[in-house]
């Protein structure tokens, strides 16, 4: 791992390190904050997964979570949202919602994009084997994120209850099978059998295993891709029949942006914290 | 004056408005946080001044400012940095520290500048009177910056002590006379007569008239600009001459960023709303 940035945040240290990805086979950039807790001992760890378009760098520079990860002694650790590179194939279009930027979190098996496209191994499994270098206690850990990363924390949370302790969203795309956003990038990573769309499908997932894991949900009520992307009601009516909890706020005014997530983003924190203990 | 943006945040909103500036005669571009309690009443002000190349969103999005905003009931208003548009001229070489993102909060006097750069005039005067559409009181305002923006604010406030309550400043160019970034912008504005020069640099404005404002400065030690641009020293001196207290820290480890500036971004709110009540 190369160190490429370092800076002092609220007496802890953000750092931005890059690394050469053997699961999706290019080079990586991704940003981990140290509270100042981990100068002397080693701390839990909760992974935020970003959403379409965004890099390692989005929720580092806005979302104001450094003070509130300081005061309760958690590290957070932000992967980029996709393989990068020029040899890693992009939508033709170069739209926003597939391809480069927009991963989902997912291992892809459609040509071309099955060689790059293996973000959900990546979270799951290479990037904490490189964490191991970091005062972290990646025994304690948990995960979240935003639309596409709320998706990505979701489905992997569920499929992988060993590994976090908790898990929360922003946003998320609950049921990307029954979605724009979802189709387009299911169909173009893993093809238009929809049975193996439902491997990450976070409402489908919850129905077929449940979830015994913390769940907190938030949405802003004025978020202009509620109704026809995200769908929280399909994962929260899922939750009721498996009996699962949901923490779920709705929240008049709200939109998508991170304006919504800082104004939230200590709940979010103080909720993971109570399992990380 | 035209509403471009309007998104909630922490319960209060975050607003970005475009108007007809005469003063600069241009189009220009602010930003303005109402915190929830400018839903029933009027609220104090804060202006904030930015540093070279921002706009008036780099704070909106990366200072975490809102939070304590809306706790406190203060309203934080964020002008540009300089005139904009294709008509407005720029340094020969576009180069980062004059021109365009690079006003100074001066009112330039040599051509071809003149005609448009006359950023002091704008942030004293034509801004606050654009404000009154808005639920502000401006009789209690106070004034705060960055860098060229923290030089800003202590110029300002400095000779307008009646229009301004308190006045803080992160990593602020001290004494433009004395540096290279005030060097090229000064001769640039106001010509090669450093006479001229005294009624924009905060260090010679104290020596000459003092300062009955309570100033806070805050400081980075392993700020990059510390000892050829910013010479907090300087100002202290003068403050001690004239007998002047200035509430100054200097902190271990931390940049010229804004992970800076968010890390101590509450405690300069905490500051000016002792004395705006």
């Amino acid at each position: 791992m190369e160190l490429l940035n370092q800076q002092m945040s609220f007496a802890g240290v953000q750092r931005q390190y890059k690394h050469q990805s053997s699961c999706l086979d290019c080079d990586m950039v991704f940003s981990v904050y140290l509270p100042p807790q981990a100068q002397h001992d080693v701390v839990p760890v909760v992974f935020w997964l970003s959403g379409l378009t965004c890099t390692d760098e989005n929720f580092v520079t806005k979302a104001g979570a450094q003070r509130i990860a300081a005061e309760l002694g958690l590290a957070i650790v932000c992967p980029d949202t996709s393989p990068r590179g020029e040899q890693v194939p992009d939508d033709p279009s170069a739209a926003y919602d597939f391809g480069l930027g927009a991963g989902f979190y997912l291992n892809a098996t459609q040509a071309p994009f099955d060689k790059h496209y293996k973000m959900y191994d990546y979270v799951v499994h290479e990037l904490p084997r490189l964490l191991v270098e970091l005062p972290l206690d990646l025994s304690r850990a948990s995960i979240m994120g935003h639309s596409m990363g709320g998706h990505g924390a979701l489905t992997i949370a569920i499929k992988n209850p060993d590994q976090y302790r908790s898990v929360s969203a922003f946003s998320p795309i609950c049921a990307p099978s029954q979605c724009p956003w979802g189709h387009k990038a299911l169909a173009g990573y893993l093809g238009v059998d929809q049975k193996a769309w439902e491997e990450y499908d976070a409402t489908a997932l919850l129905l077929e295993r449940g979830c015994r894991l913390p769940i907190k949900i938030d949405q802003g009520e004025a978020d202009n891709f509620l109704v026809e992307q995200l769908k929280p009601e399909l994962f929260l009516a899922a939750a009721k029949v498996e009996l699962v909890d949901v923490e779920y706020g709705l929240h008049p005014g709200y939109d998508h942006s991170y304006f919504f997530i800082a104004s939230f983003i200590e709940e979010h924190l103080r909720f993971h914290h109570r399992y990380l203990g």
